[in-house]
């Protein structure tokens, strides 16, 4: 097999002819082709060796002893031997040139570790991190300074998709890359807000970046793909796969500084992600809404079971990144004794200060002193009989 | 002052004919009409040497040598000296006797501490635990085994009306007293719920027992006297003030082995009673609510502010005072290699063990051992050219 021949690295220069080593961009063209998404012997063995020498040693194509002095010397790599089974049946060169060639056709770029723009957040996937990322639209705004992924049920309601437009929306205006999975409802609802506020959105999809899926929302890519960005880790022309999605999710997960859910069944998909933000420490928010819905069951499932926050405004989903509260409006701590002198205090009548003393259960010193303060606030009125409370 | 008149003794030993000592149900009642709820000094005063001695101390009967060699010995009756001042204005014998016959005339039981029916767990609020509870109806609810407290916003909706009256009825049915505060909105939904299911019921009120407040609610108060019990611990004819709101907000909290919030304003008072509940280490619960109702922003604030737990279902409420949870539907954690080869196999067309290989990313030894399982349960089929998913 040759992985290295003239035509993959005349496509893979042709793609990318900024790449110090056109030999890396052939080798993670090839390991995304070859491996499922977060296929952690993969990634442990590129870790361990590099992505070229992973591949030599995955298709066997360096000598048995070179491959395994290098190979064994990291404990981590006890899987590589039993995965070479897995990777060969598709470690077809014509597959990794179409790739490259396909990526070049719908104007994708190829994104690499090491790469400006390459989301150091990924790195917390660990040997599940990808390879790769294919890249329709601007790769910058993969490394913006503030991401927040926004998904949700596909089965959504005009509820949720109200919220999610307004969050992303509010979110977008200020900067922030909104993130999500391209998906109908929730999806699609925070992918469309950040636009129509020309601000900053990140489709992740579970298949390749030429295939709009869902179908239906083949305009939608299209215009994320034009003013933000449409991103996979799976080459052009790989079918999004339940696998694939499931996959997919701790990438959003992963690059969002934060993750909301906004509605979700009980099962939803979104859990998943969810789950893949709590597990990398990442700040969990979940959306409430009513208990008689089935599509927020899933949402109230993360506030009891995941400890997810409860967030109800764009501030609140700010917080969840550290951004100091806002006070809401404050809730009086008022003084007892006040709140027993003014219950005590009749705006009819007069009363002296004995009678307030019985009518309040408070002593006659403190009731003058009180009297004092809410006769400047303006809150009481001495007449020739006692006090009276002013009208407000 | 003749605290200890013949009239109050008579008046006293008509309501509790069985109680042993007369003196301490003059005196307790006594303390009650004096000194505002949840008075510390009182309460203190009443733990250190009695309501009877208490009450001679307070009103300044005993010499003072003897006071002071009695009381100044608490290291907590610091505030005693300064509270004889405001008790001294309401010490007036008429109104104990007054509130005594009044209770009589309602059929009001004095429930003291020691009584049977009293409820130990007021005993969490220390020196402001109420020094007497005046009881229509059955007294025996409030020692109940299992009682729960539904409060929420007068300015309800009708999703949290029908959510109180979920709960509590569930709740009701299977004999958990549902304890609230008698109030319009999300209170009466909760009593009347309780009372629909004849199940038990108890209204705790800011005022005294004879008063209906709210005046609309005189017929829904009337009938959980009847059938539950209508409770304060101010006496008849006692009215309930914003103070008096406050300080029964308390009892709710402690009366309640557990406190949910239905649906509450920003600033709702339930709040309040929330917060009893958590300082008191109750087990709290919010139900949350569509984040566009102000009716529910104070249930949202509780998730978030008070940590209470976010409940949705009666079962949840159950949850709260340590029923083991009913495993929902379990999200199926999916054997991801079972996934993948389900990705790739077709139902139209029959695919060899190799060509699943590369589409699955498995290897073939791995497929063959899946197929086999896939096959038992007919999830595959086996014909001439390979393997085919089964029609469902």
């Amino acid at each position: 097999m040759r992985m290295f021949s003239p035509d993959a690295r005349a496509a893979a220069r042709a793609l990318r002819p900024d790449a110090d080593t056109v030999d890396v961009v052939v080798a993670r063209a090839a390991w995304s082709v070859i491996a499922e998404p977060g296929d952690g012997a993969a990634g442990a063995l590129i870790r361990e060796v590099g992505a070229v020498e992973a591949l030599l040693c995955a298709l066997d194509r360096r000598s048995p002893e070179e491959a395994s002095r290098r190979v064994r010397t990291a404990t981590d790599l006890v899987g590589v031997d039993k995965a070479r089974a897995r990777w060969l049946p598709r470690a077809d060169p014509r597959a990794v040139v179409q790739a490259l060639e396909s990526a070049r056709h719908v104007k994708a770029r190829l994104l690499l570790p090491g790469d400006a723009e390459w989301p150091a957040s990924l790195d917390d996937l660990d040997v599940h991190a990808p390879v790769a990322l294919w890249v329709r639209g601007r790769p910058a705004l993969l490394a913006a300074r503030r991401r927040v992924a926004i998904v949700g049920a596909r089965a959504s309601t005009p509820y949720g998709e109200h919220l999610a437009a307004e969050l992303a929306g509010d979110l977008a205006q200020t900067g922030a890359v909104i993130v999500s999975g391209g998906a109908y409802g929730i999806d699609g609802a925070a992918h469309r807000a950040a636009l129509r506020v020309d601000g900053p959105t990140v489709a992740l999809l579970a298949g390749g970046v030429d295939r709009a899926y869902p179908a239906g929302h083949q305009r939608l890519l299209t215009e994320i793909a034009a003013r933000g960005a449409v991103v996979s880790e799976v080459p052009c022309g790989a079918a999004p796969t339940k696998w694939r999605f499931l996959a997919r999710n701790r990438l959003i997960a992963a690059l969002g500084d934060a993750t909301v859910v906004v509605e979700a069944g009980w099962r939803s998909g979104s859990l998943n992600t969810a789950g893949h933000a709590a597990s990398l420490g990442r700040p969990l928010g979940a959306v409430p809404g009513p208990v008689t819905s089935a599509a927020s069951a899933g949402c109230h499932r993360l506030l009891r079971e995941y400890d997810a926050r409860c967030v109800t405004t764009t501030q609140e989903v700010r917080e969840l990144w550290g951004e100091a509260p806002v006070p809401g409006p404050a809730v009086d701590a008022p003084d007892p004794d006040r709140t027993r002198l003014l219950d005590a205090l009749s705006s009819r009548s007069a009363l002296p200060v004995q009678e307030l003393a019985r009518r309040s259960g408070l002593d006659e010193a403190r009731i003058a002193a009180l009297l004092g303060i809410l006769d400047l606030e303006g809150a009481v009125r001495r007449t020739d009989g006692g006090w009276r409370r002013a009208a407000r």
